[in-house]
Formats: structure tokens, sequence, C-alpha cells
């Protein structure tokens, strides 16, 4: 099939080699190995999505270890044969993705491994807070990391913020506006920041709430009034440190920016060779 | 200008809104104001990177801070009005690159500010490793935080790394076959990681050698023989905690990953009114 | 904001004035006024998609009748104004649009009409059976005749197929497989076409089932078995002639491709004069 | 040859796998078969622009009828391998392209049988009434049905029509003009709705005339005057039912919007086994 | 009307502003004049394209010679005001644009004026041997300068070629075949290279023949037989030098590869000043 | 790697072969072979930037003479297999642009000749004076003719011209303002035309001095006064007539507008036979 992902790698290359690698020249022609290696430790994520790129620009993969596993300092990630000028050409594009997505598996898995010790049937999710242009590798990412992808984009699902009820005026009305016009194949959440919205909008008929910077202690009291009614929600800068105390409060699902727009890409080098 | 910039944030948005933003149909023909704040403090960078993109999409600018200025909690740093489901469906694009673009300028001025204080005419830039598809963003921010971009791309100038020179063979026979091959019109870099190598470098004939992943110490001695004689430029996990230890080196150039890869984004949001 | 209708209209124009109108260049230059007028009767659909197209080929809207309003033979639909070979280069572009679009209005229409005589509750949605690259006009026709657009494409919530069942073996396994991958933000729909499968997807845990080519009769059994537990769907072969017996059944849904892919196209036309 | 079918296919695939087909992932890497088969009567058109597309999404064609050939129901139209989640990715794309083409080709094929019975030279033609964006596809459509595509776009032959008429204010200067502009290469054709204009261009110089909206019985005089002179063309509301009167005035062509905009898609679908 | 000519010059700007013009940077926010003038004479082609790319980009046009004017050294062609960057940012694209156009304008203008003394009604043309990508722009040159397109690609008209006739195997049978396949919109036409084939070709019934490098003495002949019974058309590296030979023969169509691919471009220069 | 000129020369074809071939269609099915062949005297340039690019359009390399080589005429430069169609509808495109890159490698290489007889370490440059479009071809056959292609387009090296002088004011201010914002990757480079202005030049710190439409003997003063301390490149109207007298001089560089705007195409032809 078709995909996305290759296309964006094949334009990030464009972004990296134009007009052309004026270095690289001097090494074309020249057979050559590459070695992936890790420098760093946490879960691999971008190497499933190379193959068909790889392939398009001339780069055969002798191995690759597969997405969701772990990696430590000095694991071999991806080795790969062809032209000196293609691999030195390419070295960049797929160093930076690799650790980019590799950085957010990592994160996520963390917030999952946490997160469940503490509310085993919890789920972490992405937010829309994604680097510009990558979406959709972050949301794989995410998947790869354990996590729920969320939302893709802004026709995936109605999701009512805090603006769009600032403009409306009220939950209930918003709720009911958007409900005029949704397509019965979408869900319908709203976001909400406190008990007395949460049982309004419950009331409103939502399918989900989105508690948004609400404390612990007040989440949990909404799941005391509707937890298994609807689907409970909780976001607002949770990361690695606080994440277990939002997963005792019992929600559902637990959205965290920070995987994706704060998590640290994890370090790897290529290393080259004569064949 | 048609500039590349806001071609990109005219894609970005169909990332985020494709096919439609059906939450934002309850909103539309509402018109509003939004007020982009500051929940945190460094430099912003990426409004004067809005205007074209912002007027094409139908949204008025009614005031904006400039690209450069220190922002502190609560700073309005951009005022937008237009109809509310415009609004809310560039918020979050235009969230997702200031914070990112704050976040690489705010790290960056003070890596500047930093080393200038034990080397006055010290430069900071930046290097390749940039989020893919964001290079061109990314290099404005170090710009705006008072940072060297560095190259752009593999054409801007030569830089012989060590894949290349591990493919070559040795140093001299490298910077032999660039120089063949190369345009006048382009400056000439290579990177070694010793003492010897660098005067090898210099004995060779480059503008400019970047020193890998060097001791403070080792680099002392390369500027001691080579000062004044060419660029000499320190690289390699270099960050603000020991930017100090290789200024003091009395290097022309610092370049730093961590501004581009692991900087963190500014956390900005939007609120917004009826008007 | 920069939309996906204008991106296809300016496309289409290319498609038919590609490299240039060879016999408009004899009316280049003259000012001129055209009327698009009906011969037929139906639902407008598609005049609201047309403002910033046309404002880009240099084009000045006059006047306009309201996508949803009824139309007669002889009925203004709109009135434009620009150079001669302006408006005969996007003439035939702009017929062949509305005339589609507001054929498939008419269609809902009718049949939205028909069904709620019979269950006033029951919604009209549309398929996937709609013309390639057209699927967004399609849409919005759809919600211009009163219906729902049903997913937009494969992203949009999760259908399971007979053929994802003939692959997978069983309607449980699917809906289980099913449910472990998709996002909490997804509504999961299983298609059966028996009154059995469509208990078991009941058990197995979905919002909705697709009750696909199954006689009125059986559906009543399904609807009275499982009415308000889920969302029921009726398909296959429903049109005008045969829907009310579908409503009849007290299904929530009734989906048609008849409405995209058999509706006949509203025959309009332009007039010119010069002004 | 790259062609330019391939391309709109891969779009089509966008717009229904965009971000990507969450449901088929539960197929993901089952090999499978899918047989595409008629439900209906008519005659193919299609299958012969698909290998290029299906080999580039990494479908393998076991088997497929050739166009032009007749179709009844329970015909196998084009047995495919892959795997299943390609299979189902562009299942839909093919269904609706397939079925609409075959409709053209079909309408097109009864127009020309009935058409050539009373006047056995008589070409049937499309005309520019085709769906937005599909025009390469349609106008194959009536080749593959025996018609004549008649123009692809407005850059191909003069065609001067009421509407340029109108603006100009006669057909004499229309033809004058057009003449003093037109390169050698292409053909002169206008279109009139009278004897009396009929010969009026005649005597003025061109290669074609389109009788529009006229009735057979003036057709015929036009015919009795011009016959041999020039391409008489007869147009405006010729369907399936009225195709004979007008092949019987003796015109040398008849051409129709009927076969495009109004020509019903045949039914056709997929069955899938595993491999 | 979106023409392709925008948004070819827009392409050619990014061609030599990616990603930015790095010295103009200087003269940012300067306001500025710019004159283009001629340090050559001919006949101006070129500015008829400009004003809407130069409304893209932020220039605004204070005057402009008409294209098809005569320039003689000196001569202002086009004031254009805007800021410094913008100004220098598409100055080289619109002189080499100008100088290119100008000078195919020039040389068709003087075969023209060489041809008409010997035959008045004679018409030069192009060909195909146009610079890639610049095939409009070319076409519109030859216009400019007085002279006949010809065809724009390869689907305007059938031209059956000596390639072609080598495949097939005789030029009857080329006609035959090409005949059964054309669509009655489109003129036949073919290349021959003797007084034989050309009256061969005439009886099978041809639009027009091309004579293929046949001498002046020889296309005569064919004068002779044919002249009035079909266009005649004379090719084959003919230029300013040698052009009235061939009109003197009587042919209806002069076509001339050396108009496009070795005409001299103009030299057009701009200056510059602060206002 | 996915090269820009194999994109290009896809668009090419499309220029040249859209919506299709309408002549050729009746050589489809036949295979056949075709000799490019020389009927001219140069060096030849393109064939390098074919192979991808005929592989995608389903065209077969027998043979190919390698770029820089010489060719006379009759010379077999290419020879290719496929279908017939295929063949005939690449031959243009492919001659076009071997004509023109070997027009332009032929110019160059004689420049070269000639220069170094006189100044045995000169160099011949290209400018910014290419075809819109085809900058990257050009500066290609620059190099196959043994030239320097000087900067890619305007963000390569900085080039204060005259006209960036005239809105500043000053050669030094110029300068001083360049220097403060340029990346140290980058050289400098100005434009003069005075011995004076080349010193002011030198003195203020830039990397090179373009002397523009000075004579030689002017270009000798400076040489004599610079020589060695920053690169001396000479340009404005030099040709293969006058490059001797300034490559006796002493320059480093001569850069020529001529090579790219004013050099002739060689005439290469295709003959073709069934196989």
């Amino acid at each position: 099939m078709i995909d996305f992902y290759t296309e964006k790698l094949l334009d990030f290359i464009k972004e990296d080699v134009y007009p052309e690698d004026i270095t690289s020249r001097i090494v074309k022609g020249i057979k050559a190995r590459g070695y992936i290696r890790s420098k760093d430790s946490g879960i691999l994520a971008g190497n499933g999505l190379l193959p068909k790129f790889l392939s398009i620009v001339g780069i055969r993969i002798i191995s690759k270890k597969d997405d969701g596993k772990e990696v430590r300092p000095g694991d071999e990630l991806l080795v790969i044969e062809g032209d000196g000028d293609d691999l030195l050409g390419v070295e960049r594009v797929i160093l930076n993705i690799l650790g980019k997505l590799s950085g957010i598996a990592t994160a996520t898995h963390l917030m999952v491994n946490k997160a469940r010790e503490a509310n085993s049937s919890v789920r972490i999710a992405g937010t829309r807070k994604t680097t510009p242009g990558l979406r959709l590798f972050e949301k794989y990412a995410i998947e790869v990391g354990g996590g729920d992808p969320h939302r893709f984009n802004l026709s995936d699902a109605i999701l009512i913020k805090d603006n769009h009820i600032a403009l409306i005026g009220s939950v209930t009305e918003s709720i009911k506006l958007a409900r005029k016009i949704a397509s019965f194949t979408k869900k319908l959440e709203i976001e909400v920041n406190s008990v007395e919205d949460a049982i309004l909008a419950y009331k409103a008929g939502v399918d989900a709430i989105l508690l948004d910077n609400m404390k612990p202690r007040e989440i949990e009291e909404v799941v005391k009034e509707l937890k298994g009614k609807l689907i409970i929600e909780a976001s607002g800068r949770i990361n690695p440190d606080n994440v277990v105390d939002y997963a005792r409060t019992g929600v559902d699902i637990i959205s965290s920016g920070y995987i994706t727009h704060s998590s640290r890409s994890l370090d790897f080098s290529m290393d080259i060779e004569r064949i």
C-alpha cells in the first residue's frame, strides 16, 4: 500500500539534500555498510516505517530490530547497505526520525507502566500537541509504546473544548448543538473542569468527558459519580512524575501532551564501513 | 514574497483539519477574538512567520509581540480575530509552532549568554539535528535566539564527516578529493577528533575544522596551534550545563544539537471570547 | 480557512482549461454577466462551496440562492460577473458540480421525507459508494439534503465488513481483535446479515450494527431484540421506492449508496450577456 | 509510461484511506484472494487502467476480463491477490471506478447500437458534461463503448458556443474572430440552433457545426443542405430513447451528455478468501 | 483566471530563492523601485505574463511596455516597486524569462517578415523543439512574434511522423490506422519526405502534410499538385537565412525549430533605486 | 537516491503527453528500438541523468555513450528499447534535453580550453543566467564541460551585487551589514566595477570579488594588487571570442552567462525500428 510515511520520508530527504549533497560526491560509487547503533536506553520506534522508503532510495536492509523492543547502549538497531553517497544522504533523516520516535515510545511506555501499577485498566493516550508535520509518525510511536493515539485530527471525533464552550455559552447548549450536526458514526466528548460540569455533560448525553487540569481529588469525585456510565479521561500537565496520582483516581484514560512535546529524543548514531 | 514558511503552515493545518473540524462547526459564524498567552518564561520565536499565513486563512492580527522579546507567564503574545471555527481550526498549529520555536530560541539564547561570558566572540550554531520537515523553522528560531544557523542542508557547504573519512581512508585524501570537485563558492570544513588530524587538515587546506567530541583540554591545544588560521568549531553533546567549558577554550564556533532536539517547548495557550 | 473544496475546484478547472481555452480568447476583455438557471426541480446544493473559488479566478458573485432551497425550472441559482473568457472558462465545471450535488441533495431529501413519514426519528445516511475524487463534495450534498454523511473515509470509525469477517473467521473474534487495537475515540460497528449474528455482535460489544441486505421482516426481529441497546443501521439496495419498508422496521439509520451513485444530476445551464 | 490514470487512482486511495484504514488492521498480514464479480449486465470498462496502480500498491492480478467485453450477473471480472488490508483498502475505489466506467461504456454501447441501425456511419460522441476530476476516465469509457471521446478539454479544438456568440453578436463575426487567432492545427466548430445559422456558418468557413437542441425535422433540413460539405453534429438531450430519431436524420455525429452524467453505475462486488 | 504561467513563475522563484536569498536580507525593508531596461533590439515578449505573479509576491507595477512592441537599447520595459529584497529576489527570473521570450518573439517576427515578402499568406509556426518546462511560455512568445503556435503537445492533433511510419510500414496504412481511432474533433497530418508520399497521403485522406527536409524545388512540385486541397507545411532546418526560399514555394505553413531552440535571448537588465 | 532530475523529466513528459499522445496509439504494442544519433559535433551531456527516468517509463537502455565524451556527426549516443508508443512519447523530451545540455557542455569546454592556454589555473564558471526550471540541469552540463557551477541559487553564498550596493549606499557598509548576518558556513563575495572598490572590498574583508564588466587592463591592476589575498572573479559579456583576454589577466575565475543563455543546442535525432 502506498503509505503516507514513505511520502513524508522522501520529503524530509529533499529538505536535507537539495539540490544535492556536495560533500558525499567524494564517496559516490563506494559500496558501504552502515550500522545504526544506540547510545541510549529505551523503546525502539520507527524501524517499521523505513523499508519502503529505503528501497526507493536504493538502500538494502541487512537486519533490523523490531519496533517495540527495548534498546540499550551499543545495540545494533539497523544495518543497511548501498552506495556511500546514498547511505550518507539518508543518515541524518533516519537518525532524526528514529531518535524522536523512540523518545516518544519510551516516554509512553514509561507512563503506561507506572499508571498500570496503580490502575490496571487505564490507558495512556496522546494529544494533538504533536510536532507539526509529524502527527502520524508520533501517533505511531505512541502506539508502539503501548498508548492510545487519541484523535488523529479534528475530523475523527467531536471534542468540545473550553474555547467552544466559551463561545457558545454553556456546556449543555454546546452538547445540544454538537449532537444535532454530528454523524452517528462519531463519538462525542466534552472537556470540563469541574465536577458539576462533568455531571451536566453526562446528563446532556456524551460518550466521554475530558477532565482538564482537575486535581486528582476532584477527579475521584467524578469517577465515583460517573464510572462506567461514560468514558472518563484526565488531562493537563500529566507526566511520568505525577501519572500515578491520576491513574489511582480510577479514570479510564489519561492523555498527555508531555509524551510528544517534551519527551527526549534517544541518541542513535551510524557507523559506516566499505564492503 | 511567497515564502516557504507560509506553505508549510498551510500544510500543517491540513494535517490537523482534514477533511474538516467537525466540532467547530458549532461555532461557525460566531465572530471571536483569541488571546495567545504564555504560561512560561523565555524568548519568543515564531510570531514573525505567521502574518501571511493568518491572512490567507482569513484571520486578522490585532496585536503581536516581536520575535526575540522575552516573555513571562501571563504575557499576551498574539491577539487575533476571525470566525470562531477559523480561530479554533488554527489554534493548535499556532501553539505547537510558537511553543516549539520559542523553546529553541530560549535554549539558544541561554547558551549564547553563558558562552559569551567566557568568550565574548564565540558563536553558538545549530546542527542538522532538527525535526524532519521543520528545518527552516528551527534554523529561524536559532537566529532569533542569537545563534548561527549553520548549514541549511547538504548543499550549502562541504563538511567532510567521520563517515566520509572512514570510506575514503584518510583526512588528507578526503580533503584533496573534496577540493577537486568543490565550487569556489563553497567553504570546505572537515570533522576531526584529534589534535593531529586538526593539524593535518589545516595543512591540507580547509576553511574550517569541526572538533567532534573532543575534550576541552584537547580543544585548547588545537586553538593554540591554529587560532586565526582557520575557523575552529567545537561540537558533541554540548549543552547549557557544559557550554562554558567549551567557550573558554577559545574556539570560534560551538555547535549544539541540544538546542533543537532537546530543548523544551514553551507552554502557551489561547483564550477566546465573542466580539 | 483554506478549504479542500476550493483546491479541488481549481484542479477541476485545470482539467478543463489546459493549457488554455482556445475558443474563449475571442471574448477576452468583454465584461459579461452569467445567469445560472435551473431547467429542473429539486434541492440546490453546491452554491455554498463556490465563493472562494470564484473570487480566486476573478469572478464576482452578484446573487446566489442558498444551498438547501428548493429550485424549479426557470429559477435563477447564481448570477456572476467577470471577463467573458473567465465566465466561459468556469461555466462547465460549475454546471457539472451544481448539477451533480443538487441531484444528490434532491435524492437524499426525497428519501428523508419518505422515510420520516413511516419513522419520524430515522436518519438517511450516505455510504462510501461515492464518485472517486468527489467524496467530500458528495458528503456535503448529503448533509444539504438532510442526511447523515456517515464515515468520510476508512479512518473515521471502525466498520467490520463481511470481507473482514471472512478473513478472520467469526463475528466474535473480529470484534475482539478490533476492540484490542481501537482507539477509545472511535466507534465500533459491524456488518451482519442475520438475526443471530446481530445478537452475537451485540453481546461482543459494539456501538452499532449494520444489517446488510436483510429483509425488512428480519430487520424487525433485530429491532425487537436490540433497539435502544446499540445503533441499528439498515443497508443494501435501498432507494426511494423501498425506503418506507425499511423505515417502518424501526431502525435508527438507513444508509443508501443509491443517493450518490444512482441519483440523476439536475439540469442547469448558464446564459450570458454583455454588461 | 507514467500515466495519468495511475496517478489519479493513487489519489483516490488517499481520499479513502487517510490517514489509515483503522478496521483492516485486523486482517494485516493475512494473505488473501479477492474476486470482483458482476451483479449486473453491460459492457466492462476500467480493468485496462488498473494494472500499474495495483502493482504499485502491492497487489497481484491473477486474472482479468478485457475491457469492452460483455458482462452478466455472476461473471468474474478481476481476481487479485495480496495482503488482506491492501485488498480491503483498494476494494471500494476499484468497485466505484469499474462500476461507473462500465455504466458509461454500457450506455455508449447501447446508443451506438441503436443509432447504427438507423444510420450505419453515425458516431456517438461524448461531451464535456463529465464528472469533475474524472474527465479522462470517462472519455476512456466512451471509447471502450465504441464512442468518440470528443474534445478532452477546451484546448483541443475550437467550439464556438451560444454564449460566445451572445457576447460577440453574430455567428459570422464569431467565426471570423476565431479563425484569425486559431492555429492551423485545430478544427473549428460552431454551435447553431437554426437552419439559417447553419448555412451562415458553412459560408463563413468552419470544419463542423453542432446543431444544438434542434428538432429532427430541422436537422434533416441542414443535412440536406450541407451533408458532405462539413461535419454535422447533433446534440441536446439525446439518450437511448430518442437516439434513433436523430440518427435517422443523416447527421455524422450525435453527442450525448446522457452517457456520462446520467448513465447508471453497474453493480459489482468483491468477495474475499484466505489463501 | 488561475493561469499556468503564474504557477510556473512561482516555481521558478523557488528554484532561485530556496530556502532564502541570504544576501538580500541586507536590503530587507528598504522600499525601492526597479527599472528593467533593454540593452538590445527586438520584439518584447513576456511582460503580459507577469502581473498576477508580481502581485502575489508583493510587487507593484508602475508602468510596462506591451508585448509585441519593438524595443531598442535603453528602452524602459517595466518599472516595479516593492521591498528591496523582493525586487532582488525576482530580478533574475524576470530577466531570464523576458530575455528568452523576447528572443523567440524577435526571431519569429523576423522570419514572418522575411517570408511574407515572398509569400503574403504564409504562416510561420513553431514546433515541439521547445525548452522542457517552458513549452507554454515559448508558444506564447511565438504568437507575440506573429507566428502560429502549432501543437501545444501530443494530444492536440494527430501528426504521423517518420518514426511512426517506420514502425507501421507504409504511409497509407499509417493514415488508415490513425483515422480509425481519431476523434472527429482532431486534424490529421502526416510527415512525408517525397513528392510521391505527399500524393499518397493526400489520396489516403489527411488534413495536412508536413514536408520534412525537402528541397524547395521538390516542395514546389508538391504545391503544384496539392495546393488548396489540403494544408501544406514545410519544415526542417529553416531559419531566417533560408526562409525566403521556402516561402517562395507557395506552402501554407513554414514551421521552424530554430525560433525556439536557437534564437538568442535579448539582453535586459534591472537598475534599482531607493524610493 | 531519489533525484530531482528524474522528477523534472517526468514533469517534462507530462507537458508533452497530456492527456495522451493521440498519434502514437497506432504503434502501441509494437516492440521497437530507438537509436539517438548526433548530427553535430561537441561534448555530450545529459545521458547520465536519464537511466532512472527511462526505467520508470518502461524503457530499457541497450547502450549509451558517457557524458563528457566528444561526439561527431553520425555517432550513436543512446540506444533504447520499449513499446513503440513509449519510445515516441519520450523522444522529443530526450532530444530537447540532450541537445540543450550538450550545447552548454560544448560551449563550456571550448571556453575552458581557450582560457587554460593563457592561464593554466583559471576556472570557467556559470552564472544564474540559466533557463528557468532547468537550473540544475544546466549546472550539471557546466560541470560536464569542465566548468565550475558557481552558486546553485541565492542561498549558497553571499554575493553582494551592484543593486544591493545601490540600495545600501556603499561597498564598505554593504559588506559590514552582510558579515553581521552571515553564517560562518557561507562565503562572502561582492561585485565591484573599479579598482578602488576592489581594494575597498578587500579591506572590508571578503572572500571573493567579482569584477563586473571591467576591461582586461583594469582587471590586471586588481590582480596585481590582490592576487592570492582573495578569490578574483571576472564577469560581463565574456564568451569564446574574448575569453583569452580575460584569462590572460591572471584572474582566478571567469564566469560567463553566455554558456547557458547563448550556447547553441546540438542537433540530435532518433531513428526507430521494429524488433
